[in-house]
């Protein structure tokens, strides 16, 4: 199966299998009137200047003029989970904070028990109708948390939608567990011995049955201190994961020093990162997990990006979706939001939504940029530049979807 | 021809034909297990708790349990324009004002330019697109402005482009002339002799030639005065326009106090009323059209809606749809600002995004509730109540969209 993807106005792409931090987190290439070949799946050929590659094609595609970039990367969701949670708008109205509508049942123990009650089936329904509006919108890889079972059953069951949904869903979905995401009802006040339970019980397991690549913890106050989530994380090392670690979202309480300590692949969140947990992550190699969607939802600051590209850690953007602190899978938006609100240059954030996500899930070799040799994963947006993605906002801009080489869209 | 929509899980509409205000503006009638009879494109019976329309029909459209609405009526738009405005986010990254573009010849001057460039045909064909794109998330009603023109040629040109959308395209679009959106190059300094050639040349040919029903200016601090205004004003309601007003954006020079004095339907933006304006508007009976998205897309503060409730003003929300301060067209975010920053309960909401810019451009004994004798302009929302389209963003809600009868999509 031979394709050809024509007329290409502007090709726009990261180059390499790496991340990009500093001054090449805003180096992009970019190719005038471009062409694509692509065989079974995978980029063969890229040509510029109008000139086309050789050969006989099964299939073309005219991207009549318009922007070709890799398809997005989502480096941090939280796919999976039962139930939405609009019900809390009038708590909330009134000016119920966090811990008062957790008091009162709601928030993350809200989502826990409808994850709980609900099958893999509906699971699965669910998720699967997300990812297809993920894809529409230009989205083509995905990580994905479980973390709303917080207990064996329910975690591996979170996992197992996962991975079908992997294996079912032309989205390429990257598995994370997320255990330590919250205390749960039956550990109320016994953190340790629920970071002690994850440990010896969950973990284990979840290498065993090999449901996920990484493992992350939600290091923050009132949740799991820098001791508990150095506790787990080192226990996940051992099992052979790979680190991440949702990081001073609210308060810097040593999460991104941590991350760097461990070398985790990626901190999440940072919004409160301070120069010591940023010098961490800098020489950890640690990539900054950036959620800008949800500092909007929650009428938070944002995380400091420029002073992060600036102390070479690399940046990506990710949509956080999940039901309470950012119900929004467009990442799109975060896209704008790259620009609005951290001042990041369009191709720093062409890269911190391809390569820099990708590489942070282990996808870095397969997806994240236009090359010849990677997946066929490309999106034709209905704009002549990426500047026009980053200004316009509210619009899916998305034209055509090409996923492994099949048009989606 | 007569159409059925059934198993409508639970119908939300503000009622009546007129604005609402105070403790009014938050309330809506909820009907559960609710159908809709619609005759020629006008809503015939209402019934709720599973009862069913009697008689025959020629189309059914099973709603599937979800929530039905009025079509959204979005009643600040700048819908037609030529260009677009990407090509300024270096300026605006390396920390350029307003002023400083418009001196570099951007701004909104770039946007007049390109719109005198552009043919009837361009201007249509792009705009035609946009109510495409409205009307798939879930608008079916609109208002849209003049004022990228600004001399007699191009105002006509914009004028001509949009009444012809409005006879063309299903979305129902209300005109506006705003010839003093911006003072010209051709009289920069000259703001007095630009007001004076349009009360005497531009007003009396929109008028002759039925191409407006509104006259709208923008009473700011660099463009027009609050003397300004008033004399632009004046002149409109003598030509039989009513009056909107583009108040209080930046500074407040006295732009909703005038609109209130002069008794206009509307004042827009009012992000800095003050006390005096506010209450000279309920007095005056003027709809403040809140623009939420450009206060986020400029980074500003938003216009203080509860108080605006509280003092008794009919309260809007619209998109402002425009290339410069807010290129985006679509409402639900406006929906999801006016929860997340205006702190507005769902039913407010949806009252300010139906019946309230209804009212304000005219439209309300015609659009904005679903009720019997109204056009049947209705939209299923993949959402179980209002609160969800507050809650989720970033995703189109709009499930299926009737507008005068006829299933659209």
């Amino acid at each position: 199966m031979r394709l050809l993807i024509k007329n290409i106005g502007w090709l726009q792409t990261p180059a390499g299998s790496y991340s990009h931090k500093g001054s090449k987190q805003g180096k992009n290439l970019k190719l005038k009137d471009a062409a694509i070949a692509v065989e079974d799946g995978i980029i063969r050929e890229i040509t510029e200047d109008g000139k086309l590659p050789e050969g006989e094609f099964d299939q073309e595609i005219d991207a009549e003029g318009k922007l070709a970039t890799p398809g997005f990367v989502d480096g941090h969701t939280h796919l999976v989970f039962g139930g939405y949670r609009q019900n809390e708008i009038p708590m909330k109205l009134a000016g119920a904070g966090y811990l008062d509508i957790l008091r009162a049942g709601g928030g993350i123990l809200d989502t826990v028990r409808k994850t709980r009650e609900a099958s893999f089936e509906e699971l699965y329904a669910k998720s699967e109708g997300f990812l297809d509006e993920m894809l529409n919108m230009g989205i083509t890889t995905c990580e994905a948390k479980s973390g709303y079972g917080l207990d064996m059953e329910n975690e591996l069951k979170m996992l197992e939608v996962i991975k079908a949904l992997g294996e079912k869903h032309p989205m390429d979905v990257v598995p994370t567990f997320m255990g330590a995401h919250a205390i749960p009802p039956e550990y109320e006040g016994r953190g340790d011995e629920y970071i002690e339970m994850l440990c010896s019980e969950v973990i284990p397991e979840v290498r065993k049955r090999g449901l996920a690549e990484f493992c992350d913890v939600f290091c923050e106050d009132s949740v799991f201190n820098a001791e508990q989530s150095r506790k787990y994380m080192e226990k996940a090392r051992e099992y052979g994961f790979e680190l991440k670690i949702h990081a001073d979202e609210i308060e810097d309480i040593g999460g991104s020093r941590l991350a760097g300590e461990l070398e985790a692949v990626s901190a999440e969140h940072l919004i409160a990162a301070g120069e010591s947990g940023m010098d961490s992550m800098a020489s950890g190699g640690t990539t900054a997990m950036l959620l800008p969607a949800t500092s909007f939802y929650l009428g938070k600051t944002y995380a400091p990006a420029r002073t992060m590209i600036d102390k070479g850690i690399p940046v990506a953007i990710a949509s956080d979706f999940n039901p309470g602190s950012c119900p929004s899978l467009n990442l799109q938006l975060a896209v704008n939001l790259g620009y609005l609100r951290y001042k990041m240059t369009p191709e720093e954030i062409l890269t911190a939504v391809t390569i820099n996500p990708a590489c942070a899930i282990n996808r870095g070799d397969l997806v994240g940029t236009i090359e010849e040799g990677k997946q066929a994963d490309i999106v034709i947006w209905d704009a002549p530049d990426f500047e026009m993605l980053c200004y316009r906002f509210g619009s899916n801009l998305a034209d055509k979807i090409i996923k492994k080489g099949e048009l989606i869209k």
